[in-house]
């Protein structure tokens, strides 16, 4: 007895906290998790492929499916825009594949409100010390650079409150394992398997 | 950072689908796991330890703690009470422990009204068919007293809506690992830590 339709997890947290790293180990160890692809305006590059690294679109096209709503979260960078596809997540989901979507804070508010039953992780820095340490070995920003983002750190953990869950993360292994039990166990979870327990009651004792 | 109080998990379903199977695997495996102690008014026998077994009490003060909602759950069984004292499962919580409780329905479903905030688990059988083996296998029950407890399962089964999860027991190996997945992922739950990250908040950047 499984539920038939996949789940969306998506993992946020501040800059500098070890999203991208924890994402990496997490696909070195699942296989059935699918990673959701972006849409981006921006041209391709030699080696990508449409549909593998990122959906290809024009501006007008990208701008008309944020006027369809068919874009669970987007920003513009660099004047390009980069999103993430509505359609894309809902075939793959009701093809009862779990997607883990990557992602900023800012652009996981928008997923919250446009895709509320998305299963939302928080990726959350061992203490603050240890946030300033891995925001200084990043470059060589200066101190009031990193203040300002240990200031903007601080106001995307006030932004916790729209997660479901809290991952802190000191060791990547640690942090990826707990994200794996999160995984089993929102699949668990009764009210998503309902279906399934009907049809068993409306089995003949033979 | 964790949260300090311990969460009180109930893992219960139909007879014969294998809660003491599951229950015993799972104390094999894990430690830091604290199984609920009940309370009785039978005869303590030689070799068990008050506190250990059972906590062992006169029929009148069994009662007067009927009276004052001092148990979470309770049964008569052959002019003896059993149940599950509530002062033993709050003060393990408050240690920071999690307590563990293996226990039928009916006793589940008065926990969730005096314990709401306990995580409960539903044990499922595979199939009706094994499980109509397994209450087979047990014993030398006649087939009228199969199919009652076939049809009492049934009907336990339609009171899942009361519960959090559901793990189907197909293999004890694999249903102990999924409950483990709950037992982790209910601390990562992000409104039990949110004391924690408050006070993380208040640090000063330095």
């Amino acid at each position: 007895m499984t539920d038939e339709q996949g789940i969306l997890f998506i993992l946020s947290g501040p800059s500098g906290v070890g999203k991208g790293t924890v994402r990496k180990e997490l696909f070195n160890q699942i296989t059935d998790l699918k990673y959701s692809i972006s849409m981006t305006t921006r041209d391709r590059r030699t080696g990508e492929i449409n549909g593998v690294d990122y959906f290809y679109k024009t501006k007008q096209e990208f701008e008309h499916l944020i006027e369809q709503n068919q874009l669970l979260e987007y920003a513009q960078y660099v004047n390009n825009y980069y999103g993430t596809p509505r359609a894309y997540v809902e075939e793959t989901l009701a093809a009862g594949h779990d997607v883990f979507l990557e992602i900023e804070v800012q652009g996981a508010l928008q997923v919250k409100e446009n895709f509320p039953e998305g299963v939302f992780i928080f990726l959350f820095p061992p203490s603050l010390e240890e946030l300033k340490n891995r925001i200084v070995d990043r470059g060589t920003e200066s101190t009031d650079l990193v203040l300002n983002r240990l200031n903007e750190a601080k106001n995307e953990i006030k932004q916790m409150n729209a997660y479901d869950y809290v991952v802190v993360n000191d060791q990547v292994d640690v942090a990826v394992t707990k994200i794996q039990s999160i995984i089993q166990s929102e699949h668990l979870k009764r009210e998503r398997i309902e279906q399934q327990y009907k049809k068993f009651l409306e089995d003949e004792i033979s």
